[in-house]
C-alpha cells in the first residue's frame, strides 16, 4: 500500500526499534539515506540501526559519524533505495517478508513491504528522506546534512546526469546551508582513486582499440590486469564502461570484462541515437537505449567480430 | 567607482551600442556571462556584440545561438569576468582605457573601468549576471538560461569545488526551470574529449613516476608527446595538473610540462596541508597553498632532483 509522506512521518513517530536495510554493494544514496534516517530516529530517542549485506567501503565511513551503534531486536523494518528484495543481498534475505516500510525512487521496483512511499521523480532516495525529516519536524544537523548531500550528489554524478532537477539543486542548497561539507564529500566521491585503480586505468586505456573509422572503441579489463594491480573488489571496477563513449566521434563504446577464462561480460554504451539494447539483444543480452550488456565466450578476436557484426547490423547507415 | 547592481541595471537600460569584452583563452564563465548579457541587451532592442581576443573553442559555439551578429561602433564597453586588463589579450588591449563597466567575481582584481560591480562571493560572474538580468526585469529565456548555467557549472567544476554556495545551487535550480539543457551542457563540458586528448592522456598517465614512498607523484607532458598526438592548442592541455593529486596517498602531485627544449613549466598540487607555494618559492616561482608553479631548465633528472629537494625541505616531517 502506497501512503503519503506525511503518513510515513507519522508511522516513524509512533513506532520504535527500527532496522534500516540498504541494498547490496551499497552506494552513496542507499547509505546516505539510511544514515540520515537512522540519525534522525536516534535524535528523537528511538532505537535504530542500519543493516547491510556487505562491508561498507571505507570512503563512506564518515556517514556513520555520531550514529550510536546499538544492539536490539527489531520491531519495525524500513528499506531505503531497495527496488526489489533480490537486491538486499544474501545476508539480508531473511528479512524480505518482514519489511514494514519501503522508501525508494526507482522506477519499476516491486512491491514487497506492508506500506511504501515511492517517488520516481526524485533524483535520489535521499531527496525523499530530506522531505520526510522535515515532515517529522526534526532539525537537520550537520551529520544528516552530509548524509543527504552524499545521496544526492552520488546519484546524480555531482549534478551532471539527466536526473538532476531544480528540486535536487534546492535541496543541495538547503543542506549546504545546514553545514554539509560539499567540497570534502565530492573530493572523496569523485576526485580520489586508489593507486591500484590508477594503475588499472593505465592498463585499460592502453588497451583501447578503434573500429569502423573510430566510430566504435573497445576497452578491455582482463584477469591478468586485475592480478597485476592486485584489485579484487568490484567497487574498484566502477565507471570504466563510460570511458570509450567520452571520446569525440565514438558512437558506440564497448567494454569487455573477462570474468573467467574465455567468458566476457560486455557493456555497450551509446549516446542514445544508436540503440545499445538492440545491439545486445542480438547477442543474447539486453538493457536500455544508451546502456546495455550481454555475456559472450570465445577468443577475444571472435568476440570482437560478433559484437562488431551486431553493431553494424543495427546501425547500417550510421557507421 | 563601485556601484550597486540596481545602478548597473539602470546604466545598461539608459545606454546603447555595447561592446562586451571577455578574457583571453576564454572559458565557460566569461563566454556564458558575455552571451547572457548580450542576448539580454538585444532582447530589449539595444545593439550589442561580444568581442574576444581568441577564436571561440568549438565546444562553446552553442552559447551564441540566437545572438544576432551586428556591425557597429561602440558607445559603451563592458568587461565580464576580466580581473585585470592584462587578461584581455593583445587584440583587445586597445580598449583597455575605454572600459565603462567591469563586472567580475575575482578577488584581488585591479580597477580599470569608469564604474564596476565586483562580488567575490559569487562562484561565477554568471551568478552576478543572473541577478543583473532580474534587476533589469528582462525575462530569462532558454538561451540566456543555457549561458548562465554554463558559466556557473564550468566555474564550479559542476558544483564540485569549494566555491559552490547555496546561492549557486538556487540559481542553477532557477535556470534549469527556465529551460537550461543542464545534461547536454555538462556532457559537452565534462564528459567529452577529443581523440587526440584521449591519446595524450594515455601517454601522460603512462609517464607517472612515484617518489618518497608514493607520497609524491610526477607526470610529464613532453613536446614529443604533443607531436605524436598532434595537439597544438592550449585548451587541450587543461586539467592535467590535477591528475597525480587524485591518487590516494599522494600528498604532492607535480606536472612537468616541456615548453622549449630543456625548459619545463612545473605545476605543484597539494591538498593544502603541504604548502605548494612555499615549495615553488624555493624554485623561483609562487602561487597558492594548494596550487603553485615555477619554471626550471636542465635535464629531466636534474629538475626532478631540484623539485624533490624543495619538497623535502618544506615537508621534513611529512614525507
Amino acid at each position: 500500500m502506497t501512503i503519503s509522506l506525511g503518513k510515513v512521518a507519522q508511522e516513524l513517530n509512533k513506532n520504535d526499534y527500527f532496522y534500516i536495510l540498504t541494498h547490496q554493494y551499497p552506494d552513496g544514496d542507499t547509505l546516505g539515506s539510511a544514515c540520515a534516517i537512522c540519525k534522525t530516529l536516534q535524535k528523537i530517542g528511538k532505537k535504530a540501526k542500519i543493516i547491510n549485506n556487505d562491508d561498507i567501503p571505507s570512503k563512506y565511513k564518515y556517514l556513520f559519524n555520531n550514529i550510536i551503534p546499538e544492539d536490539f531486536d527489531f520491531r519495525y523494518i524500513i528499506s531505503v533505495d531497495v527496488a526489489d528484495t533480490s537486491l538486499l543481498g544474501e545476508g539480508l534475505y531473511k528479512y524480505k517478508d518482514k519489511i514494514d516500510l519501503k522508501i525508494d525512487h526507482h522506477l519499476n521496483g516491486t512491491e514487497f513491504s506492508k506500506i511504501s512511499y515511492i517517488d520516481s521523480s526524485a533524483a535520489a532516495t535521499a531527496e525523499i528522506i530530506y522531505d520526510l525529516i522535515n515532515d517529522m519536524e526534526v532539525k537537520i544537523d550537520k551529520d544528516i546534512a552530509n548524509s543527504i548531500y552524499t545521496g544526492i550528489s552520488t546519484d546524480t554524478g555531482c549534478f551532471k546526469y539527466m536526473n538532476a532537477t531544480p528540486k535536487t539543486h534546492i535541496i543541495a542548497a538547503k543542506v549546504i546551508e545546514l553545514g554539509a561539507d560539499h567540497y570534502l564529500i565530492n573530493k572523496i566521491m569523485f576526485d580520489t582513486k586508489s593507486k591500484d585503480r590508477f594503475e588499472l586505468e593505465k592498463l585499460v586505456v592502453n588497451s583501447i582499440k578503434y573500429f569502423c573509422d573510430s566510430k566504435c572503441a573497445f576497452i578491455y579489463i582482463t584477469n591478468e590486469m586485475l592480478i597485476k594491480v592486485s584489485i579484487n573488489n568490484e567497487s574498484d571496477l566502477e565507471g570504466f564502461a563510460s570511458i570509450p563513449r567520452k571520446i569525440e566521434g565514438v558512437l558506440v563504446g564497448v567494454t569487455l570484462r573477462e570474468k573467467e577464462n574465455g567468458i566476457f561480460k560486455i557493456s555497450v554504451r551509446t549516446d542514445g541515437n544508436i540503440n545499445a539494447s538492440k545491439i545486445c539483444a542480438k547477442l543474447g543480452g539486453g538493457g536500455h537505449i544508451a546502456a546495455a550488456g550481454c555475456t559472450l565466450s570465445g577468443s577475444t578476436d571472435s568476440i570482437e567480430q560478433k559484437i562488431l557484426e551486431a553493431i553494424k547490423n543495427e546501425t547500417e547507415n550510421l557507421l
